[in-house]
């Protein structure tokens, strides 16, 4: 059976059918022309919006459909927590083409609702649609921080140091891999197994976030859906400075390492150009560093590293064992110059 | 020029630079990784996503780039109006095919914040993206309503008078003589004006809507957002109740009327089943005649036509010259029986 065999109140009804019972705090869920939610007393508002498209974002072939449902929801609540907001409702846009499986839709709602309870966040309304092009998913998500709580990205100062959580370039290598096994040439012996799942399913950093913002330890923050080099340039940018990073403390899983440099492609570099890790970057001023592992062992043990620090001058710099060299742009690529820090 | 021409930043900076300034409520604006809102003090949020894909709900060869952009806000301030709420925020997402023109895509935006400014609204941030499809639009907006003020679709009772703000089926004339004329066979001297710009521009019932939930004078609303008959199903479900229509009193341009009944279509039929007129149906308890009327002159004089009456007995029941008659479903079609109201 396909999307295309039931109507729209049929579909709704499927999804409303998996959507567990909404918490007190939401007066009007799923059914109404809109929901109504009651805000976290002395609270903000933070608001996200995110679209995965079919062909751009995700291939039907290398994600199963709760990947696609886990992701959909997953890079906005990053977005969130790179905010230091704690997520509490989303609502979800389904563009679907009629060929799409009945039992994938599930699926996919299924791979949302499992990431949103687990973070307490509550499905509370939507939109559902047919297409005559790729599957599309939105999910706009609403979190709460308090005032002067706000982790943006322009509060950095010079000295501030650079920390980020996890390891990067994990979802980079999986992604490859995964493209490579479909091209039908990927060696089985280098499956980079974590990366793989850092690919598929992405943990949002949410109970980090929202504690770094709440104790007003970190200065600034952004998430690494776009890369640590993109992340490094947009975080330096809004805070008017620049920063120093030591090529040799970035973070990377030693599966990743040897994945990359198996493929004569640099691990430094692909770790700050590869996107997808939706990792936070912070700025912590030099004083917070107890607090800040404090807030460690309250998220559980989230990995944390320092990478360096933010600058006065405006140069964004990696430091290696060759010598200094600017920061890659965005999704583009290294000089040939950089040797490997591992 | 083309969006494909123009990479990511290049499009958010334009559309950046069409966003007028941010009211003080608005803590972060457009450029983080989420926007932060100070909600209105004692409200609750009313939270609606809606999404316009080229194909399916629209087409640009019968609307403008800042006809698209108006109708994609539009809708959502309408399903905020029909729960008695007053808009403040959307954020935006574009999913758009790389061939789209540069122009067209400002005046998309030019459309979008025409009506956001029209109601002080403020667009907060967003998300593009390209896709090999059909152009997507999608708009999450979020209002304000005070507890005990909101306007749900299940709070009607027996007796309750049924009324509609405006006039029905003009959007549905309009866009039949769009989709004839784009055919080549649409006779100019009927062109149904009103109805063309009403399907164009919908004017979404943003103030009256805010009023009748402030006041507490209608007990359930909803928007015709998918038509009369649509929207009376809706209703009478959620308040477990059925309605009787009087048909000769359900409003209708007088070109509306001629337009259908010149093609041979039942006006009142068209009426009820047409969709995109973006009108209000509220239930109003029979002893708030007197406040409704106060709260018509504060809304600068939206028409308000009284319908029929909510019923204990579940059915729902047009009431003809010829007789009794069901309410159709949805989308489907009347009887030949039913004879025109006019």
């Amino acid at each position: 059976m396909t999307v295309g065999d039931l109507g729209e109140a049929a579909l709704i009804a499927l999804i409303r059918s998996q959507v567990p019972s909404a918490p007190r705090w939401v007066t009007t869920g799923i059914g109404d022309d809109a929901a109504v939610v009651a805000p976290m007393r002395g609270t903000l508002d933070v608001i996200t919006t995110d679209t995965q498209v079919e062909g751009v974002h995700f291939e039907r072939a290398l994600l199963s459909p709760s990947d696609i449902g886990h992701r959909t929801l997953a890079v906005n609540l990053s977005d969130l927590a790179a905010m230091g907001a704690t997520p509490r409702v989303a609502v979800l846009s389904l563009v679907l083409p009629p060929s799409l499986a009945t039992a994938d839709l599930e699926a996919m709602i299924e791979g949302l609702l499992s990431l949103a309870t687990a973070h307490d966040v509550a499905l509370v309304g939507g939109n559902i649609t047919r297409t005559s092009g790729p599957l599309v998913l939105g999910v706009t998500a609403i979190g709460a921080v308090r005032r002067r709580r706000i982790l943006t990205r322009d509060g950095g100062r010079p000295g501030d140091e650079l920390w980020v959580t996890g390891t990067l370039g994990s979802a980079a290598a999986g992604l490859t891999w995964l493209q490579q096994q479909q091209a039908g040439h990927a060696p089985a012996d280098q499956e980079p197994r974590q990366g793989i799942q850092s690919y598929r399913r992405p943990t949002p950093r949410v109970r980090i976030g929202a504690l770094l913002g709440r104790n007003r330890v970190a200065r600034a923050g952004i998430d690494l859906s776009d890369g640590l080099a993109d992340g490094l340039h947009q975080l330096g940018q809004a805070s008017g400075l620049g920063a120093l990073i030591h090529g040799s403390a970035v973070p990377m899983a030693p599966e990743t390492v040897a994945w990359f440099a198996h493929r004569q492609q640099h691990p430094l570099e692909a770790a700050m150009t590869g996107g997808d890790d939706y990792e936070l970057l912070i700025a912590v001023p030099r004083s917070h560093r107890r607090r800040l592992a404090a807030i460690q062992r309250l998220s559980h043990g989230v990995p944390l590293t320092r990478i360096g620090e933010l600058t006065k001058t405006l140069d964004l710099v990696v430091r290696t064992e060759t010598g200094d060299l600017p920061v890659p742009a965005g999704y583009q690529h290294f000089q040939d110059t950089v040797s490997s820090p591992a």
